[in-house]
């Protein structure tokens, strides 16, 4: 008999049809009802054995982690919370799961054991929810930008040059360590390396994608990023995925309207397409804030918050807005902001969270940063001081898009790289964009992950990818 | 005026209407016709300049390769093949291109000069044409898996084993190549690299998709892979995408019937969403093959190959059937194969084009491989000798998908991976996914430029990524 998916049993299982699951044994209750998950929904579905009928030997197999095929018959349930169950009629054991041995019990497990299991964690509940929205909110990305007509591409992962300056980088090399390729002088030689130069993993799209907005119009990466900084925090990854859209003809204006559409439709599209894995993930949310000081609660539940996001406009003031506000604040006045306001600062966690949080309440977008502390590329204002960037802060979560209309003119972009020690012999292709019909463009990037933390209401980053990156962990 | 793009301009702009386009000059004919694109489409829109009451200065700037805008209103076209043209009002020039200086003038250019240039020519209609049908053949993968219910899902790019052994990898590391850090007994110290291991850039993510298929149940891959193999080939780049789905429940007929509806899929979807492009590769190849010797000619254009491989049932066969082919051939009986055949061979190039090009005339399945030349993981059949591997061969292209049924026995597992010297430690958790709720699963590897290679007809690797990785080069 042909499989049927849980997720579509549940759905529109006919009481009285003969059918066939497959999945894994979650739980096994008074040697009879059997919930089954086969991963396509956060929902099982359960078997009821005839127990009296069936061989022993079958039912002490029948344990926690087991992966099982039954036929039967679906009937109604009497079961509280389900429509229908199925009356086993014949179960196959396709795999045990020693119950001396299988680590995931029926019991919460800590997050922290579940990261030491991450081959296993997305049979739970909370990981393979997760799983589910990452999943969603990858695909609701590429429909959104397929049906603007914007192109994908895949900017290179192995690069010659660090060209943002983003950060610290790791190094692709065939050279052996033990006794690398050296010139006559003794210095390295990377003429002997499989590029023939340095080369390292990349930080970024963007400057690729540049090259594809200048000539497609319209692009957007969605690829692996990496920094090798030694970062073991809840919010930081060595390996993560970014989503990059850069588009000709843009300024700062159609940037902000393009990042405000794009996460109001993805919020939408994962609550539209993940309704039973969000009131799980709500539940959850909810379960863990009671758990905290009342202080740090949050006010709002988590589908409370991503519909708040949703129905409101973000709120779009400049950065030098932003400091007048933050100076003006009674936080400020009170002395409670740990580090110091004033114009040029680069805003600390606990800035952008009073703003977001506590003054706007809402989504906001920050624009027109000092030029010291962005990056070369941006569009430099007429003031002298400030370029063309934009922020976008969300609560809880604080920066999740980072963007800017990019600068067009070769003179200053040289001489802002000169400024900024930005080498142009590398980078002499994304200069030449300047030079041969260049025209007003923008983009930013969106950390994946980041995004995927605030619609799950996960805390930790690393319990939203399969199996995460870091300092000192690179397993399975 | 909002900005029109050029593709919805030549599917719906009304005559009379007023219109702003923006793109890049293509070519610019006696003073007074404008030919734009602006990477919506391969076809560009002309503007009719009254080049009498228009600034000289303004008319000099008007170069290939210059960035304009153009406000006008629509007129029906006296030219050929086009329906509409814009009667120019007001003309800017965004950006220039200097004649003397812009690389790509109107005429032709070989693919060895483009590739110099990669980031000016996705603004050629050959390889913005590429580019532009690379995106639809990724959406629709994503479309397919996504409308079946698979999860897409990312796994690491940087891991702590080549655990396929799949050839040679990457290394990734923040050690000092000229001074790594090393033990007293003066060996290379990787507790002290980032990872606290020895890490290398993916060559499959096969095996944690195996992870995900033991829990969400149908899930599929979609990232970059890495070989380290100093390979200057048209077939074979140090930098790749694949796409590698993996499903529970599922044998070797399941995992056929899929490679088969998923690869009809994306030939038909491209064939849809890419008409245009797609027409103006089809002669281009046809271009390319009158410049071949007759024998060397394709019997089939472009797209008439493409309408072959979605009407057709693809060919299945078992490995030893087709060496029995091979064997009865003419081919073979007149000595006219280079290597010799016989049970166990890793088959040629020249076998599986005989077989796809001579024999069939079609795509080919083979299936039954023997193990020895096959990966530790392929379930081993019950005659001893052969494994549930499936390669899809193609014409012009050989293998496009590797995939098989896997081992789900642990200890034929471990008795394979001892034989073929697999690292069991690095594998702790590979292994685990057979001793708890094991069960029947399948999966396959299609390399993403490849299939590119096959739906555009381009010859060369190098010309269906934007920036290909490939030793000595890593340019942009």
């Amino acid at each position: 008999m042909r499989r049927t998916k849980i997720k579509e049993l549940i759905a529109q299982g006919e009481i009285g049809s003969k059918v066939n699951v497959k999945g894994w044994v979650r739980t096994f209750r008074n040697n009879q009802f059997i919930a089954i998950n086969d991963g396509s929904t956060i929902n099982n579905i359960q078997a009821v054995v005839d127990f009296q009928n069936t061989d022993e030997n079958l039912l002490k197999r029948i344990t926690t982690g087991a992966a099982i095929s039954v036929d039967g018959e679906i009937h109604e349930s009497m079961g509280k919370g389900q429509r229908i169950e199925i009356k086993a009629e014949s179960i196959e054991i396709l795999g045990d799961a020693d119950p001396e041995e299988y680590p995931l019990q029926p019991k919460k497990h800590s997050l922290e054991f579940l990261r030491e299991k991450a081959h296993l964690r997305p049979r739970t509940n909370t990981i393979s929810a997760v799983m589910r929205v990452r999943h969603h909110l990858a695909y609701g990305i590429h429909k959104f930008f397929n049906d603007k007509g914007f192109a994908y591409m895949h900017t290179p992962v192995i690069t010659a040059s660090d060209a943002e300056g983003a950060g610290e980088t790791f190094r692709v090399t065939t050279m052996d360590l033990d006794n690398p390729a050296r010139t006559e002088e003794g210095k390295l030689d990377f003429s002997k390396d499989f590029f023939a130069k340095e080369t390292n993993l990349t930080v970024s799209g963007q400057l690729e994608a540049e090259v594809g907005a200048m000539s497609l119009g319209e692009v957007y990466t969605f690829g692996p990023t990496f920094r090798a900084e030694n970062s073991n925090t809840t919010r930081h990854l060595a390996e993560f995925w970014m989503i990059e859209p850069e588009m000709a003809f843009y300024n700062l204006k159609d940037n902000m309207d393009l990042v405000e559409e794009m996460l109001k439709y993805l919020i939408n599209y994962a609550m539209e397409h993940c309704a039973d894995d969000l009131a799980f993930l709500d539940q959850r949310y909810a379960q863990e804030q009671k758990s905290k000081p009342q202080a740090e609660r949050s006010e709002l539940g988590l589908l409370d918050r991503l519909k708040f996001v949703v129905e409101n406009e973000f709120e779009r003031l400049t950065y030098s807005e932003a400091i007048d506000v933050l100076l003006n604040s009674k936080m400020h006045k009170k002395k409670k902001f740990k580090y110091t306001v004033e114009w040029g600062i680069d805003l600390q966690s606990e800035h952008e969270r009073y703003l977001v949080e506590k003054e706007y309440k809402k989504p906001v977008i920050l624009t027109d940063y000092p030029k010291d502390i962005k990056a070369f590329y941006m569009k430099q204002n007429e003031d002298g001081k400030t370029v063309g960037a934009m922020d976008v802060l969300f609560p809880g979560i604080g920066e999740i898009v980072g963007g800017s209309e990019r600068e067009t003119d070769y003179d200053k972009l040289v001489q802002r790289m000169v400024e900024m020690d930005v080498p142009q012999e590398d980078l002499w292709w994304y200069l030449e964009l300047r030079k041969f019909g260049t025209a007003p463009h923008s983009g930013f990037g969106l950390g994946f992950e980041r995004l995927i933390l605030f619609v799950t209401g996960m805390g930790n980053i690393r319990d939203v990818i399969p199996f995460p990156r870091f300092p000192q962990s690179a397993e399975f």
